[in-house]
């Protein structure tokens, strides 16, 4: 299948299927966007379940792709696994660069999304991620690679935690597994939320609750069971993270959740590598239903 | 156990054993070395066996540490893992700045020590990475973590797999379990090598010979059953690895070897992660023995 002015950054065998890094145009970014993409070999026989997997602050496509070790069981479990870049960056179709944090600050601006479509300027040009994940680039996935689209989970780091929980309780039915590591469960109720979302959609914290986990549960939105790990030497579990507030949203709301406390792990990839078999099979066991 | 100088940069759970990134003051490069090592869960029961890798060009202690997936296998098979520097960096204790290639090539100098003594100014005083991985990093293991110092096997990647190669044969009787991924298995043949022993040794090619490994089997080494993964759309292999150049000399010399040529695999650390599982086994059956 062509899709328009896509590129390929670079294309290895990996466990019998193919990583490659891809490029685009997005129109909902007016930047290019570099994803990444792993085909597992069975769909040489035909589409494929498919797994997103968003990134946490700070990330670019690449961190996944090459640190939380997941191609092994994707592979062994016939699952492709879409990993999206987390802000745009560059210059724009129009000439423009992509506006940054004003004080270079790595939890705002690029590498920074937070999954949302800006509605304040500067942002609101290009920091379009809620429409660009949700919209976008799984028509280019449909279009360009042997996906099953009927067939989706959705799983994230920290913000890109956040962001898979809030897609998936934006779309039900489209997504039939969700998981997260280490997520932001509620912008409303941290610090990182509060500049990310106070950034792009201005200071009415009421239009926050549609990008917030524990707010659309509470306000009635549901999703498939959620597995959650999270560590308990992640310095961020307190300030940041809160978990406690997800697993109270989900039992006040009967939304289903498993949520690991893991001893002595922190926020980093070693972390996310070390779990990564378990979260692949709950995908896998919930995308052959 | 107390190492004179040894810090920790960062240390984090991983797969149920701990990741930890270490720096000390080596006497041999006189800079300070980083290096990874990985404690699998079962040296809480006492010592366990040590498994070195040796990186490739460019490469720091990090490449192997956060891309090949290995520490999964090596906790479930209860393996240390060591990952050195590739080179000496930065200042020397004498306020010398380690030198590097004149004009800045990635294949000379920083992140290319060749692991070799050299023995040409201005690179003998510091680039010294045999004798650092043979003798002073070993000391260092040996006292700081708990390894079984009488239960070693080493492996490497493309010049790593040549120090593997070459340290093992010049070694007898040290490592029980002998691998590498792509490696660079003759110096004398290839212009990466021509480049690295010319200038850390000189011109007289036969002072090279100690530091190949297909030489060194050809003037009568011996070190235990290699196992070699090539990929075969490895852009270097018949420039720079040239299997074939070790497959006919151990073939000769009766030094057993087993060569896999893996049809699509190219020389990044996707193909290392995809047969990194087999490499942890070979050596875990010939270190349990």
């Amino acid at each position: 299948m062509i899709v328009k002015d896509m590129e390929t950054i670079s294309i290895s065998r990996c466990f019998g299927g193919t990583q490659g890094i891809y490029a685009h145009a997005s129109a909902e970014t007016r930047t290019r966007m570099r994803f990444s993409v792993f085909v597992p070999p069975q769909a040489e026989q035909g589409p494929v379940p498919v797994v997103w997997f968003l990134s946490g602050l700070t990330c670019t496509e690449e961190n996944f792709t090459v640190k939380a070790g997941a191609q092994r069981m994707a592979a062994a479990l016939g699952l492709m696994l879409v990993a999206p870049d987390t802000s745009p960056r560059g210059v724009d179709d129009g000439g423009e660069t992509v506006p940054d944090d004003p004080e270079g600050a790595w939890d705002f601006g690029l590498g920074a999304g937070f999954y949302v479509d800006a509605t304040e300027a500067p942002w609101a040009r290009n920091y379009r991620m809620f429409s660009y994940i949700s919209d976008e680039l799984p028509q280019l996935i449909a279009g360009a690679f042997p996906a099953d689209m009927n067939a989706q989970g959705i799983m994230g780091h920290s913000m890109g935690g956040h962001g898979a929980l809030t897609i998936a309780l934006r779309h039900p039915g489209r997504f039939r597994s969700v998981s997260a590591f280490a997520p932001i469960v509620s912008p409303l109720n941290c610090p990182w939320g509060e500049k990310a979302l106070g950034g792009y959609l201005g200071p009415d914290r009421s239009r926050w609750r549609a990008h917030d986990a524990v707010a659309l549960i509470e306000d009635g939105a549901r999703c498939p069971h959620i597995l959650v790990d999270q560590g308990m030497a992640d310095g961020f579990v307190a300030s940041q993270l809160k978990p406690d507030l997800l697993e109270a949203a989900c039992n006040a709301a009967g939304q289903p959740l498993t949520l690991n406390r893991r001893d002595g792990y922190d926020h980093s990839y070693y972390f996310i590598a070390s779990f990564m078999e378990d979260h692949l099979r709950w995908h896998a066991a919930a995308l052959r239903d």
